[in-house]
Formats: C-alpha cells, sequence, structure tokens
C-alpha cells in the first residue's frame, strides 16, 4: 500500500504532492457516501404513498414540495455520478480530466451550488412536511406512515447535503494553491 | 479617492495588496444588502397574521416552518451585524480585527454555514407555503394574504441567502492566499 502510494506520488511529482492524493481519496470517500444516501432517498420518495378511505391514493407527486425535493436528488446524483468518475479516474491515473484552474474551479463551483440545491430541496421537505402532518392530524387523518417515509427520505437528503458540504470544504482549500 | 486608496494599501503593505481592498469594500457592499433584506424580511414575516371567521387569528407562530424562517433570520441577522463591524473597522483602518489566517478562516467557515442556514429557512417557508396554500384553498380559504406576505418574506430571505453565498464565494477566493 505503501510502496503504491509512494509510486503515484513519484509519477505525478510535478502536479501532485502527497497530501493532495489523500484528499483526493477522501473526497471519493464523500462522494461514494453521498451517492448512498441520494439513492436510497430516492427509493424511499418515490415510494411514498398512502391510501386514503381505502380507495384515493395520496402519492409524493401530490406535494410539491416532495417533487422539488426529488428534482434536486437527481440533480444531485447526476453530479455525483460525474464526479465520482472523475474522481475514480483521477485516484487510478494520478492525473486530473480538467487540468489546471478549471478542474479546481470545476469542483469548487460544482460543490457548492450542489450543496445548496440538496440543503433547500431537504428543507423544503421538511418543511412542508412538519406542517401539512399538524394539519392532517388535525383533520383526523394522521397519516403517520406517509410523512415518516418523506421524512425519512429528507434525512437522507440532507445526510447528502452533509457529505456534499464538507466536500465543498476540501474543494475550496484545494482551490488556490492551483490556480 | 485614489490618494487614499494608494495611502492605505502602502500603510499595509506587509499584509494587503490593493486587490484585497477592493474585495473588502465588495464585501461590505454585500454585507450592507444582506443586512437591508433581512430586515425587510423579518418585519414582513412578523406582521403576517390574518383573521379568520372574524375572530380567531391566523399567526406566522402557528406555522412551525416560519418560526424555522425567523430564526434563521435572526441569526443571520447577528452574524451580518457582527460582520458588517468587522467590515467597517478594517476598511477604515485597513487592519483586520482577527490577523493571520484566523480572520480568514471565521469568514470562510463563517459565510459557509450562514449561508446554508438562510438558504434552509427560505426553503422551508416555501415549502411549507406552496403546499398549505393549496391545502386551504382546497377546504375554501385561501388565505391570499397571509401566504403572499409570507413568500415576501421567504424572498427577501432568498435575496439574503444569494448575497452572503457571493460572500461566500470572495471569502473561499481570499482564504489560502494569506494562510
Amino acid at each position: 500500500m505503501e510502496n503504491n502510494t509512494n509510486t503515484t506520488t513519484a509519477a505525478t511529482t510535478t502536479s501532485a504532492p502527497s497530501s493532495s492524493t489523500v484528499s483526493r481519496t477522501v473526497l471519493l470517500l464523500l462522494r461514494v457516501l453521498t451517492f448512498v444516501f441520494l439513492l436510497i432517498a430516492f427509493i424511499v420518495i418515490v415510494l411514498t404513498k398512502e391510501t386514503l378511505d381505502g380507495e384515493s391514493e395520496l402519492k409524493f407527486k401530490d406535494i410539491h414540495a416532495y417533487r422539488y425535493m426529488l428534482s434536486t436528488i437527481v440533480i444531485g446524483f447526476a453530479y455525483n455520478c460525474l464526479q465520482m468518475a472523475l474522481s475514480i479516474f483521477s485516484v487510478v491515473s494520478g492525473n486530473r480530466v480538467l487540468n489546471g484552474g478549471a478542474g479546481y474551479k470545476f469542483d469548487f463551483y460544482g460543490d457548492k451550488i450542489i450543496s445548496y440545491f440538496l440543503l433547500s430541496g431537504s428543507a423544503a421537505g421538511f418543511g412542508a412536511s412538519e406542517d401539512l402532518h399538524r394539519f392532517f392530524k388535525a383533520n383526523d387523518l394522521p397519516l403517520n406512515s406517509f410523512f415518516g417515509k418523506a421524512n425519512a427520505s429528507a434525512s437522507l437528503l440532507l445526510f447528502g447535503f452533509l457529505t456534499t458540504a464538507i466536500a465543498s470544504v476540501f474543494t475550496s482549500f484545494a482551490l488556490p494553491k492551483k490556480a
């Protein structure tokens, strides 16, 4: 393992010090975690439904905030898959696809904007759940399982936001060293 | 004006180049804008109420998402006042209160965390408004003015988030140059 790291470092001496290799690996781990959180959040929100009065069905699509949540999950997921592919390539080969300042700026702005997206989706979901749930309960329609699932999805989205926000701190610190 | 800038630059040659003075002034402008947006958002959300059936009154406090919105406005406002005081001091005197890496790290993490707070408050407010408004309308209680005011406050909070997010880009770029 140590030999391997040394070889990689030696091969890219001009552009990548050892600490950069470490932070790339941490970034890749964070992105894998985000991938898992967003995947489960997606599955949970899509499966969120409950039958009312034995016939009509309440689906996640009926709550606009959950639709927005789904769209932020999809956007975050797509960005994350792209970044994971780039990260895997850069960890394996020791080189970056986007060389120079462009790659670091892409990481910096990408993580920043996507972390804002994920947080807004999660907050909108929680905001809608909290008050709608109280309102439905006051109307003798508890729907606990429906809102429980939606909140589980919003929580996973929040975890996905947290890992992306941590990645964003790393990419902010990496930015001007190379620019 | 030019003389003044030169004098300031000369006085702090060791730590602050001219571009740093410019970005400090831009940062101060962004913080003044955030201050104005958050102040109006605070006033609007506090004044959000509507009488139901001529007797009972619906207040912003009855919607939990709006309470959360208010708390993020207050947190953002307090942070912003502190940063404005520090910015004014640094623009006037040409020196920073927190010298070295500490000041830049405080700006970086502060702007990052507070921008996340403001966005989550705004998103929670919009998420709750959108679906509650639809739900109330379906129950023949339009409450257009109530939700209109709440959305106005959430929009102003969103503008406050945007100016803080732009400030956060500036403080991210300023970070490792001095660290």
